[in-house]
């Protein structure tokens, strides 16, 4: 998938498209990203602004212009996309009931983009159980 | 189950009886939150001061009266509920061997509430193996 | 595997090398670290620097002289390691497909030490799957 430079983006419905293409009843879904400088979390989905509020919390909790990172050979957006990463997650793991994941309400996965520029994501969907 | 506001709540005991109902052997069990404002956390499971220093740690990174904050639909604890949600995990994935849970001497399962409010928590273990 | 205090230890091959002896081709693989004071992390594998940074980063963001911390039966690298493990992960999940892990080209799995001496961990290897 493609994102849009930093920010969240739902992928809930692909995710549930997996499962339900899997045929697996009763079990176990894992998202994974395949990435050092995005990552996933689980988050409120209904409010845009909480999703604002989330993003500007991790621009200010890892600073591009932190003095003491060595680390920026893409940019000054490079190492606080992968200490970003290591804050949240690279997998989620959703149980799956009747066919059904079970997030609840206000639960959707999103992907998270730490970097400026738009990227080509690659996210791997296991299904597992019966 | 039911939560008495903000503070950490062993569930330790709980997951491992699923997993001895389950009669699976040899495996993994999954415990996932079904919600946006709390979540789960493995911790130190002996010492109550350990728990105390870790929920004032979280007060002190997310603080309720964050002025950017646009998203506070039900009160000042709402926002960093979630962010503190993001910050921990919605799933932990414990190893089962010989029908036991892999932990260590010191390592429970914890719910983190975030909301002041005391709170019903849906939480949903799935045990996978034979 | 031992420790040699604080820093990061990259542990994919050894994961790599369970996933190829379980003879499993399609599934997830999950690793488990058995500790509070010590944790997992998916990072930047090719970097020596960029684990610098980030462990430069976890060091400021919980400082062992951090004043309200009740919790220093083992010195003041207890109660901040505690918490480091909160902020990471106690597992790793990771999809397996035709006997390969999906790691992208950057991704290492690391035990993260936190404490300041060197330590013996235990971590458990799970493959799921057929």
């Amino acid at each position: 998938m493609a994102t849009r430079g930093k920010g969240t983006c739902e992928i809930t419905e692909n995710v549930g498209d997996a499962v339900e293409k899997s045929g697996i009843k009763n079990g176990t879904v894992t998202v994974f990203a395949r990435h050092t400088s995005c990552s996933l979390v689980m988050m409120e989905n209904a409010a845009p602004e909480a999703r604002r509020d989330l993003e500007k919390f991790f621009d200010l909790l890892v600073p591009e212009d932190t003095p003491y990172f060595e680390h920026n050979d893409e940019g000054s957006d490079d190492m606080p996309s992968h200490i970003r990463m290591v804050l949240t997650r690279s997998s989620e793991v959703i149980p799956v009931v009747d066919g059904e994941m079970q997030l609840g309400t206000w639960q959707g996965i999103f992907l998270f983009e730490h970097r400026r520029a738009s990227h080509r994501r690659k996210i791997v969907v296991t299904v597992m159980g019966e």
